[in-house]
């Protein structure tokens, strides 16, 4: 069982990310809900309906934010943010 | 002079508020960024290019995240996420 389970937010509804978290909690007492760009608002939105209405023994235990270069269609290189957030139960 | 200064986040252009961040921090040493909804997002962006681009000695101290309840338009209420961002200088 690994210790670090992380959870990529995309492009998904919401309530398929907060089931991927509630699941990951079965196996680890720590789940890293890891996005960039547009998808760090429903990151934190998966945060608070995992913590409000699933699970509230949940915490976070840290939040980091960070810009990370990736490479566009042309080979342009696009920064984006990022955000990570470490919940613990 | 006031030891904390909040920019809130809305749907202006990311560098407006970037702007708002350096020219508050030109009178306190703490800045608090707020944001809710899809602004998280941006609010991410804004603290990441003025720690980046302008003001590298910028520490992130402080993230926390939360809930709030607003009142739609039709007197329903709407749950939206929020984040407070604590910048030092």
């Amino acid at each position: 069982m690994a210790d670090e389970n992380v959870v990529y937010i995309g492009n998904k509804m919401v309530m398929s990310y907060v089931l991927s978290v509630v699941t990951q909690f079965n196996n680890a007492n720590q789940v890293v809900v890891k996005a960039r760009g547009k998808a760090i608002s429903r990151a934190v939105d998966v945060v608070e309906i995992v913590r409000n209405r699933f699970m509230p023994e949940v915490k976070v235990k840290d939040i980091q934010i960070g810009t990370e270069e990736i490479t566009g269609e042309e080979g342009t290189p696009i920064r984006l943010s990022t955000i990570e957030i470490t919940l613990e139960k």
